[in-house]
């Protein structure tokens, strides 16, 4: 797996030659920009939770900037990607590195610029709850803000209060609210972008959301989003719930009831057994069972109970969600949970896929093989207008011929693997070029400065 | 169809044998009743909107109830129940008679018992949203109410102004918010039941949400509901949109992609452009295309017209729905559309179906053969988590033999058909007894004078 790329890391040492030298003395001269010249500091800057995938960690873990930027203004932001362009020096744009594709991992070296200090929240629309938002604007920030307007964000990563927004468009697909809202690329999410491109002279230019959707999750490959509206939703009540089942397909089925019901669910996540007695006890001590986690309305506490009454499960009601910030059921969900479990054991890594229907023959036909090295961690999604479940299992890492051979015996269920121990945009989703965002690099960044190697189809078009 | 079942129709005049006598002492004894001798009274509440079918037509319009009572207060109710029991005299539930399957049509003759005067709203849950009202309310009514308190309904019929609450249960299934909230007996719809029962001693009881299911559509059969608690959603501020396109199959993957975006829908309903044509133009003057007509909330609007442009239609928002009352999109959606079509032209009746997928190649297999006498009027439905088409064409009476046919083609195409020209609740659901309705009458009717004839389990039973 991706013995063909030839990454060249910088390993530490800052290039030393004279056109990056005329290219530091023309950064050090712009307004509002910080710059980090320091080993450590641009190592800490070019790493993301790529070490969840070791085939990654041996990847990336040398790569780093010759140089990492934080600018404070618009302008600078625009000086640095013409200066970049100028020099033919990789730029590489950072949130808060919470992704785990190493998306902002500057493969080529370069610059790293930080984009967490352009972040204010510039407008909010009352009548549609609409809000426009700078890049580097923590999701925890922002959802704060509309929950004080009534309204939260749609979607959400588990590392909502320290991931950045733009971050989560550039790399993200769902997370927690997808039970609901489906993934990021669906239409009603993203509604317009605003970029700097790395043309000759860098402009700063308005898509609206149809334009947008070539630079949505697109690694920040082909354009600098600078600014984005989003679309929010009603804000909602949010109550706990934790079932616990003693059959995993039991379990399953409590989760698609669930799903399927009349009742507003935010998160319905289902952690095998195993994985409970390891995370922290948020959602209540281990009972040796499989547990099901749950985000309901308040009127939807009773429908729930009734799932799980008929199923013979025990049903917890953890009370409104509003009072555990930091150590709620979300904060168990989705990667954090991949996160807690490597926090015990770091030779454990994941995967991601989209189950087939029906799902629990998937799990029968991957358990029958690797059943002793697979921990399930499901969630319920909608995709394409249908509840589906998602899978995110633990696997403990027996190198990398073992992972592929699990990964096609996966595919072979008829699951759909979204592999995350690739640095591709195109490996890491469906595995298809979109000419659209290939078509939107060669508008934007016709010289291919921005975060070189990470657009496979860029690759292959030059 | 329908051949076999025998229906004792009353032919208007009264029944005059001595125990009736004695039952019509008794019963105008009683306290807080209104009494109906009149025959043009009797007639005209012993009917629904049946003649939307004329095989209903043919088989019910003679039928009338000896004896027609409005209970004014809910011991009343419980007096008729053991008059009727004491007396073996038939007794069926009317609310506001919107119906179009017949449930309210006394086919035994006897009593049937207007509801509407037991119309109190009794409790409105803030924490929730869940309301407590009794069987006669108007949903409209009822609607009004929880749109002061920021709700309103999760379901609604077209007939949403005059129906009342527990006819919409009794023999609804879905409606207005099909699209978003599934259909009527889906868990989280209907949370506990009041009903007074017909045995020796008719008692008043609760019944949760588990018990109550037995009695969620089963045309009054098996119980009195006297009162109900039903979920509720935040209100949301509906936008009306209607989208004109030329190809039908085209309108089709709109509809489609509309109900699989992130947006929040209420109606998306599809009528082929002769129906829009002869229907009233709250929708917007006919432009020789077929139309969608499209319930959004204010966040979503941009996201339709995206969808809309892309497929190369014309798209128009018709502005915020409360606006219109009376004269809005969602009164020409589902059964109002079959009404509005059959006021031009009364040989008009229709089918209900659930479309297979893709929906597409059911709709031209039955074009096929019988393009020429169907009128496609769609509405997209959530139907166990998944984002379906349901289908209530219009089509040309041409006698049963026709009717059947075309019914059978149909199925064949993969439809799932809920017949409107059939009696029973069976035979106009899925075709099969559910033997919790069958046991929940043995429980609470065991005399069977509930309804006679409608519950086709009942009657093998028996």
């Amino acid at each position: 797996m991706n013995e063909n790329l030839f990454i060249s890391c910088s390993l530490y040492p800052m290039r030393k030659d004279s056109s990056f030298h005329s290219f530091l003395k023309d950064i050090k001269s712009l307004q509002s920009l910080e710059i980090f010249f320091k080993s450590s500091e641009r190592k800490r800057y070019s790493r993301d939770f790529f070490d969840y995938s070791p085939v990654l960690k041996e990847l990336l873990h040398e790569c780093c900037a010759d140089l990492v930027v934080k600018p404070l203004s618009a302008n600078a932001i625009v000086s640095v990607a013409e200066l970049c362009q100028r020099y033919k020096v990789p730029l590489t744009l950072r949130g808060s590195g919470t992704g785990n594709y190493g998306q902002c991992v500057p493969i080529n070296g370069g610059v790293v610029m930080l984009m967490t200090s352009i972040n204010k929240i510039r407008n909010f629309d009352s009548s549609t709850g609409d809000v426009t938002v700078e890049a580097g604007c923590l999701l925890g920030e922002l959802n704060k803000y509309l929950l004080n307007k009534g309204r939260h964000l749609k979607l959400m990563p588990s590392t909502c209060r320290t991931a950045s927004v733009a971050g989560f468009i550039a790399g993200g697909s769902g997370g927690i609210g997808s039970v609901r809202w489906g993934f990021l690329r669906d239409p009603g999410h993203l509604l317009a972008l605003e970029i700097v491109t790395l043309e000759k002279c860098s402009r700063k230019i308005q898509l609206d959301a149809s334009s947008a959707e070539a630079i949505n999750h697109a690694y920040g490959t082909n354009g600098i989003i600078t600014a984005l509206k989003l679309s929010t939703c009603i804000a909602i009540d949010w109550h706990e719930i934790a079932i616990d089942c003693n059959s995993f397909s039991k379990a399953m089925e409590i989760l698609l009831s669930s799903t399927q019901a009349a009742v507003d669910l935010f998160l319905c996540t289902l952690l095998d057994k195993k994985i409970i007695e390891h995370i922290p006890s948020w959602s209540g001590e281990p009972r040796g069972k499989h547990r099901l986690l749950l985000l309901v309305s308040p009127n939807g506490i009773t429908t729930l109970e009734r799932i799980s009454q008929k199923a013979g499960a025990d049903f917890y009601n953890l009370g409104p969600e509003k009072e555990k910030e930091g150590n709620g059921l979300r904060e168990l969900s989705w990667n954090h949970t991949t996160m807690h479990m490597r926090s015990i054991d770091s030779n454990l890594t994941y995967l991601q896929m989209l189950l087939p229907q029906p799902e629990i023959n998937a799990i029968n036909a991957i358990n029958a093989k690797w059943g002793d090295n697979i921990l399930w961690h499901l969630e319920g999604v909608r995709q394409q207008g249908v509840q589906r479940i998602a899978a995110l299992p633990l696997i403990q890492w027996q190198g990398q011929k073992k992972l592929e051979s699990l990964m096609k015996d996966c595919k072979e269920a008829g699951a759909v693997l979204f592999n995350p121990h690739v640095i591709t945009v195109e490996d890491g989703g469906l595995g298809v070029i979109d000419s659209d965002q290939v078509q939107a690099k060669k508008q934007y960044d016709p010289q291919g400065i921005l975060n070189p190697g990470k657009l496979r189809g860029w690759q292959q078009f030059t």
